[in-house]
């Protein structure tokens, strides 16, 4: 297969599970006719090409990092080979590259010049929660991480509450994983106790997968424990 | 393979191209072992089963409607079968079921009965017009249809172009295809010139898929033509 020249935007894991339950098998073939990765993390893109297809020839490839630590000068020469026809591949540590992820960069770099841009389906954390979750799928924002304090991130909760009730939109947000069970305790205590607020966590993993959307007045007396387990967090108002 | 007892939110395609380039092969393994099924349209629903596996048992199946047509009351004994044990998958017209669709109605009762719920990955054009767009993807808002007419659809723009500026947040919308000329005109002519529009149309098919950045200055003076074509729009402001 002959690739466009393009940056290609590649959803990678964000399970264990088996690489063909959430990966189409067009990204695998498309992805063997790339030579140059720039990637969140080098071991985690490798391995997860290997996973993907054993035979990928990763020795043959060559692999730049873009991540939290990157000069922003440093992003423009990563296209490179783009700029002299070739294809080019851009991979995140875990789910859609350029979403909630230093991706982005690159691929905005590319469409000021013109270069093509081209993403590839798989699987987002952030999109299978929402389809799960039975909130409101037809307007919803994504925020990131909560702040780390707890007393911002109580107002943070409220805010983004009063986003739901103003507008009826589904509202997003993330953690760090050692943090969640505290979290959820506070977000449970801080919400009215008629707000739903779902716990979305091990998406794609066959075995602890768990969806949850509940009152935050039922979460209050749940047992639960997401400890180190990747988890997003929604929250709906019904109007 | 014997399923869990759960509603899959199982997602179809968005373009002509070859299941296999955006539809993981688990999900064709998976749906094969679903006899009922909630969808947005029986006919497009059907043809995608076909379309993945030729050998589908189609007419061993049930297909329940559930579209902006359907009495809310008759929603929940959709579920009957689930309730039963039986596993039941759920498919919108296009892209990820719950998202920008009815379909999100059907989880919700599941969740509020406690019925699992489990979402697949696949194709969203929300998600991938975002990845491509090179635009913030640590936060952004999806707020489905703008309003018809023009003086109303100008007021929105102007809002959703102050959001970004507020927030920084990426903002996303969508348009009835066969007014997007119109639309992509009115919002290039309404956006404040340096702020960058992104166009993404006809994602997944490798034939006419266009996805191009660009601030609202350079539209007004560029030619395209996307009448008929799918395609949603997103806004950023650099700050």
């Amino acid at each position: 297969m002959t690739l466009k020249a393009a940056l290609y935007m590649i959803p990678v894991a964000i399970s264990d599970a088996p690489a063909d339950d959430f990966i189409p098998r067009g990204n695998v073939e498309l992805t063997r006719g790339i030579r140059h990765f720039i990637v969140e993390n080098v071991r985690t893109a490798r391995r997860f090409l290997r996973r993907c297809d054993k035979d990928f020839p990763i020795d043959d490839c060559t692999f730049t990092e873009l991540n939290g630590h990157t000069d922003p000068n440093d992003i423009s020469t990563m296209l490179d080979p783009l700029r002299r026809g070739e294809p080019m591949g851009m991979m995140s540590e875990a789910g859609c590259p350029g979403v909630a992820d230093p991706g982005a960069a690159v691929a905005s770099v590319a469409q000021r010049e013109g270069l093509r841009v081209i993403p590839l389906a798989g699987p987002s954390s952030i999109l299978m929660s929402l389809m799960a979750s039975g909130f409101n799928g037809q307007g919803f924002a994504f925020h990131g991480y909560l702040p780390v304090h707890d007393d911002e991130k109580r107002r943070r909760v409220r805010e983004l509450e009063s986003a739901c009730v103003k507008t009826g939109m589904t509202q997003i947000f993330i953690e760090t994983p050692y943090r969640n069970n505290r979290t959820v305790k506070l977000i449970a205590d801080t919400l009215n106790p008629s707000t739903l607020f779902c716990v979305a966590s091990a998406i794609t993993d066959p075995e602890r997968e768990s969806i949850v959307s509940l009152p935050a007045s039922t979460w209050r007396r749940r047992e639960y424990d997401y400890s180190k387990i990747p988890a997003i967090f929604l929250i709906h108002k019904s109007r």
